[in-house]
């Protein structure tokens, strides 16, 4: 909880011109922005899954045609000082990594490996600067990537203030303790848990899921999280009728989910990957039997999405709100969360369609960029993901002898006539593993010149620090 | 077998300049060369996993710090004209696509999908005009990925004249029927085995392992492969010294292994990636019980490797043979093809030590570049593999059950002190599967204009003939 200036961040702040608005007038051609959007668990395996699925195996995204494109090293460390390297991230570590600069220890929010100390997040220096600042999720305003912009807790999943000491996970025969964040609680001098820090926060825009961590107590208990917000000068809002009628003016705060927004698309019938079935005979002996493999499937709208603001539509309002008589700039954050989220669950027509949000997102975000010239617009991935692309027909298809995953396969009939098959085979519990390999990184025509082909995640951070001079 | 000029080959020939020699005189600084370095199934779960173990997390490999990235988007159809696409490629479709541009189906040599048409390749191109090339590789010659610069066959297996006609894989009790190429056949007018084909070739440098397909008898039968390639006039070598001796003058072709050339590194005690053992109660109900993971190992060097000639060293060697006396200059193609082998064996140290092989091929390759000016060096791969870098912890470690991966796990010792584990599951065959992601393309300064951030791979065919002029 001690404030840390980490060297990456003294170096930047120092080597910073002393950029301050020269009049009150409004003059929006000298503003600057930064719009980084982040497709969580989006590795190359989920990109050409997407690519296939979306636009066909010969066709392109709207981030294939960006004119940058870089590898970005994923970096992790042990909890404690120099702890040894970790080779495979958490979606905490890696967005404390870009919004701070700093490596740091899985589950951990804008705090640092073994010493907890809080690290200063891009959007705290800009909000110093005077850029106005907002935070776009489908997943919760509380859950990791979008808390290490502005929180700095120990443990992620503090994420309001019932779980600030302590959080269980009911496994129905007994509770599972899964970590805390007892000194940074407010009734022992810390900052309290992320849904209270977030009302409490400077942000402009915070739009997301989440509300069920807003509608419990404070700490102090004299209200809920979303009244404080409120006190705090919060506009507050719930649909997506709110949201599109909603006016610049005032910070503006909007929760469309008791949790994570659901998913766009889901598989036929709800399906997921399944196990291949073997026969009896193959259960015997790997040469013998045979083995019934999932039907094909479509992709098909998830019904529950219905209603639901789209990431587009979340992103369009926060650039009105960001935007408006703003002559100075902004830093917004924009995060399709459930590719990750559906691929922990084995769910690739889940993952294709929050790629596909994250492609709207980026359209708006690359026709405000085509409007307002000083605008960096990053797209990137926090860290690589279970799903694999796989032979639909194995490559020893002609052994006589049953060849199958011993993972989860869905085969998903794509718009163009082929089938796709994806495997998840990193685990067989409930949830997959997150996988290790660099991400990609794409820029618009101004990270020409300052997006280097190969970069360290932390690297992003001085990047967009340097790029709004901070 | 029809020898078909592919649509972007045509153009590109109608769209190249007449460039020919305008003098006798040696004039090396006018020369141009390509140097085309393919790491065979080297994604980037592959390269992060090298670099962990070779440069360490926050390290960097050679390739990471080339100029040029983008992003290569691995395209197969299935075996008719017009197929529709097939999602994961094999290195035969590939590397035609690169060697060719043209798409094709799995399994297929320079030859159209469908139609079996003969592609013409960029090494008959630069031969025609006037360009010396050459293939390296740690596989056989005859193997999929350098065979498809010079041959035309319908099936990579068929490598030399004993498996024209049909090929079997002898499963012990039983022959099994891998396909065959009969209208390849001499005997019916068709171009021969693969190895026939390299036998007859105006390829200048040719050196890997597969000299047992040059053992047998050519299928006219008046000797063997090997006889006819000198008969043909190529100064043939089978050893490092020799290697080391041999001078620049004569067509050469270097055979240093009956099939594949033994793997740098191994797992300690050769040891591979192994099952997760789970106790009886455990493999009652997946919440109960216990599992014994592999224990954890280090790479060590292959002994079968010794007195084996490194890439770098066949590429030392190709590059002299080359460059000697040559105003024209070449196109060299140089692959590390056990990448891919070594992870369809869940051999992780074994890919490890190839991308070790590849990155010093590289620098001999920059170090080339770095005296004759006009060089393009492009690293690739032909499609992505099987392994996945994992969390040595579960990030469900909390959970008390145990939560293992059902396919094949390493756990590698890396020399900075952390552990690192790789997971193989696409199946539970002998052999893993390719998969489909996008692969990496890095270039040299000559590539800045000429690489766009994202290309379909076969555009990397366009790119090498307009950089030669052809």
């Amino acid at each position: 909880m001690k404030y840390l200036h980490s060297i990456v961040c003294a170096l930047a702040v120092a080597a910073a011109p002393a950029a301050v608005s020269q009049t009150g007038q409004e003059d929006t051609t000298h503003s600057r922005q930064v719009i980084l959007i982040i497709g969580d668990g989006m590795g190359e395996q989920q990109i050409t899954i997407a690519r296939n699925y979306l636009e066909g195996a010969t066709g392109r995204l709207l981030m294939d045609n960006m004119p940058v494109r870089a590898a970005v090293q994923v970096l992790t460390i042990e909890d404690k000082p120099a702890g040894k390297p970790v080779y495979v991230a958490d979606s905490a570590n890696t967005a404390t990594s870009i919004a701070t600069g700093v490596i740091t220890s899985p589950g951990r929010i804008a705090t640092s490996a073994g010493t907890d100390e809080d690290l200063t997040t891009i959007v705290e220096l800009a909000e110093s600067a005077g850029f106005r600042t907002g935070l776009v999720t489908t997943a919760s305003v509380t859950d990791a990537t979008a808390a290490a912009f502005v929180a700095h807790i120990s443990m992620r999943l503090c994420e309001n203030p019932e779980l600030v000491d302590e959080v269980f996970y009911d496994a129905g025969y007994r509770d599972i303790h899964l970590g805390g964040c007892p000194q940074d609680a407010r009734k022992r001098g810390g900052p309290g848990a992320i849904s209270e820090q977030l009302a409490r926060s400077s942000v402009d825009v915070i739009l997301g899921g989440g509300a069920r961590h807003f509608a419990v107590r404070t700490e102090a208990g004299h209200g809920s999280v979303l009244e404080l917000a409120r006190a705090e000068g919060f506009h507050t809002i719930d649909n997506l009728e709110q949201l599109q009628r909603s006016q610049p003016g005032r910070p503006l705060l909007g929760l469309f989910a008791s949790g994570n927004l659901p998913l766009r698309l889901q598989g036929e019938a709800a399906r997921i990957a399944e196990k291949p079935k073997p026969s009896l005979l193959n259960r015997l002996h790997p040469y013998l039997g045979s083995v019934t493999l999932p039907e094909t499937m479509a992709c098909e709208p998830n019904p529950a999405f219905k209603g639901t603001p789209s990431l587009k539509k979340m992103t369009d309002t926060a650039l009105e709100h960001l935007a408006a008589d703003n002559d100075r700039g902004f830093f917004l954050m924009i995060e399709s969360a459930s590719i990750d989220k559906a691929a922990h669950k084995r769910n690739p027509c889940g993952s294709i369609g929050e790629v596909a949000q994250l492609e709207e997102a980026l359209h708006t975000a690359l026709a405000f960029a085509a409007k307002h010239p000083q605008t960096l617009v990053l797209v990137t991935a926090d860290h690589t993901q279970a799903a694999q692309l796989v032979p639909y027909t194995s490559l020893y298809a002609q052994f006589p002898v049953p060849i199958y995953t011993p993972g989860h396969l869905a085969r998903i009939e794509t718009p163009e006539g082929g089938v796709m098959a994806v495997n998840y085979a990193t685990n067989d519990f409930r949830r997959e593993e997150h996988t290790g390999a660099a991400v990609p990184l794409y820029a618009n025509a101004e990270g020409i010149g300052r997006v280097s082909p190969f970069l360290p995640q932390p690297e992003l951070f001085a990047i967009m620090v340097d790029y709004l001079g901070l």
